[in-house]
């Protein structure tokens, strides 16, 4: 356990302090963060000198100011709900809890989640976008080259089988037979577990740059993918805004500067044209990726003054808000670290727009009420549910 | 390594070498298998005490005999493929390889494989199913109270992910930042990685019963799953019919043996008529799940016997079959150890039918040729695909 402080000039307000907090807990286990008189006060569950946790901790704060906090969008509505559907979906077993951050779906919520993954389907139909397909595990270097395991490490999910001999899977079997361990599996050579060559999708579009990796005839290009994807997280309280497996679509655009940007702009009207037939209230603010500890708080920074991402943030029910979906520019990160390029020799520019599938669903219902039957008729006929 | 032989009082024919040679592999890192004049090679690069492996050969030629071998179906077709079309479908990035077992789909291979889930769906709908969706994880103790790992530790496969702690991240992030490493992490916690708590899922079908666990109020009913599953295995020539990750849809039978068995043979029907309408050569036969080693052979007798498993065989290209779908009855096996009832407190009986989509795909592209526009426009009306 490891204790600071940090004096300020001026008290953060709610949101800040939030803003804040979040960006320490992707590096540490926070067990105490509060502001007192004239400061910040943190205690981390993890062991570390005390000067370099005070260090990282004025690093976030700093970061936090470069925030622009710039809304290119705003919608709202009237009212907001306040009391949270998920327990009524629950009770009629349309949502069931597998585990932490794992749900099945069926009934109403399944069929809201599949409407919802048409009408973004039709988005990208609309922008010209190719379907493609992809398996949810990807190559250890695939992620490794753009830097992912260094920049997500808590985050990061991989994929380990027993090795490939008749005595490694003899202790594999006997070990965790039926009736043993704890829920639990240790995957170490003890165990007869091969090290990890795939690790787990964390997003759906990365595999799109890669499959282009040494090619020189790339064009201007748009395509969408539909996957399930896996993050090492979960809601604390058991909610549907934070799942450690959840389905998503991304809208992709590979090309010149000019066609990456405007394929943005044309995509982001298409998204506020669908979150006012929805009838959701949001916001598209400029916005970070989590990125791990200290050198990652420069990336925050950059990627603000850059505007390089924005997401749509709509309200859940009662103070709580969450992002269902974000719009993203790479520049030519991809093309430069997979190596891409077009017939000139020219590195690509990139941009993607991804939807969170659960979390539109579960904002839906958050909005129009637990019962599908009760929903505006609009709403039903936008989404194809009457 | 470790060398055996075991005399035969009668030569095994080809079809039956090849499914020793199965079942070996299944348990064994097999380097070396044939008949010679009166006896059956056996070399493995496995070390164990050479009567072991000796007694479990035996064991795998004995229970091969018990394979019935019925055939329930069978329809023929004029011609058969000569040409493996993978090539072509690579060559036109419809097929784009991303690593062992790993695929990327688009053009008209997702098309196809899109339409057949379409047909398959609606099977499941004729058949009354309702539609679930489950995570791509499970945790590992719904598997391991159907002993999961003990009967199939060779195509297991779990999610490790970093520990919650500071310095756990940190050293992850140092060890496996960009251009280290060999392609593969080891999941240990050295490397600050903690136990997995999650285990990628094997089929789409099991979920549907562990949500019951526990419960006194069961009824027959019929559901339908799709979803990505995960085996630890690839094929060795990097073609289609055996991938590390695969989509299924499974049609699952949860009720009283009437009811299950009823509706397991209007399914049969259902799918023997799809077989037609794709004009695709198929037979129907008893098969076994791919137990591992020794006590699993005893199961792979039963299963045989009992007729519990059925696999849907389809020519390939040249002498290659492969099963694209099966047919599934579990007795009470699942109510048992998922511990459900019915509102007399009886056990339940289960089956399912489960269609394997990139397999189906892959016969469908080497009988109809490489190119969709080709194909008989019956076939591509049925697909929907005109």
């Amino acid at each position: 356990m490891t204790a600071t402080r940090v004096e300020l000039s001026e008290a953060l307000d709610r949101d800040a302090l939030g803003q804040v907090g979040d960006m320490l807990r992707r590096s540490f286990d926070v067990a105490a963060f509060d502001q007192d008189d004239g400061g910040i006060r943190l205690v981390v569950n993890d062991v570390l000198p005390s000067e370099e946790l005070k260090k990282l901790l004025k690093q976030v704060l700093r970061a936090r100011r470069y925030a622009t906090g710039e809304q290119i969008f705003s919608r709202s509505v009237a009212g907001r709900c306040s009391e949270d559907p998920q327990p009524a979906l629950e009770a009629k077993r349309d949502v069931a809890r597998i585990g932490p951050g794992l749900f099945a779906f069926r009934g109403d919520f399944l069929r809201v989640r599949t409407a919802l993954d048409r009408l973004v389907q039709e988005v990208a139909r609309q922008a010209g976008a190719e379907e493609l397909a992809y398996p949810a595990l990807w190559p250890v270097g695939l992620l490794q080259a753009i830097n992912y395991f260094h920049d997500f490490p808590q985050l990061a999910l991989l994929a380990s089988g027993v090795s490939a001999h008749y005595e490694a899977r003899s202790t594999f079997a006997q070990r965790f037979r039926k009736g043993s361990g704890n829920g639990e599996i240790a995957c170490t050579a003890e165990n007869g577990m091969a090290p990890a060559a795939n690790a787990l999708a964390p997003t759906v579009c990365d595999c799109c740059y890669w499959l282009l990796r040494g090619r020189r005839d790339v064009g201007d290009q748009v395509l969408t993918v539909h996957g399930q994807v896996f993050r090492n997280e979960a809601s604390v309280s058991g909610r549907l805004d934070r799942l450690t497996a959840f389905t998503m679509r991304e809208i992709v655009t590979i090309g010149s500067e000019d066609f990456v940007l405007g394929k943005r702009e044309a995509l982001i009207d298409e998204m506020t044209e669908m979150m006012t037939e929805l009838d959701l209230a949001c916001t598209i603010q400029a916005a970070d990726d989590p990125f791990f500890s200290n050198d990652a708080l420069q990336k925050n920074a950059f990627q603000n003054l850059a505007q390089l991402k924005y997401e749509v943030v709509t309200p859940l029910f009662g103070d709580k808000n969450c992002a269902v979906a974000s719009i993203n520019l790479h520049n030519d990160f991809f093309s430069r670290n997979y190596d891409y390029k077009d017939l000139e020799g020219d590195d690509l520019r990139s941009g993607c727009v991804a939807f969170g599938h659960e979390r539109l669903a579960y904002a839906m219902f958050c909005r129009h009420g637990a019962n599908l039957a009760d929903w505006p008729s609009s709403v039903r006929a936008y989404l194809g549910l009457d």
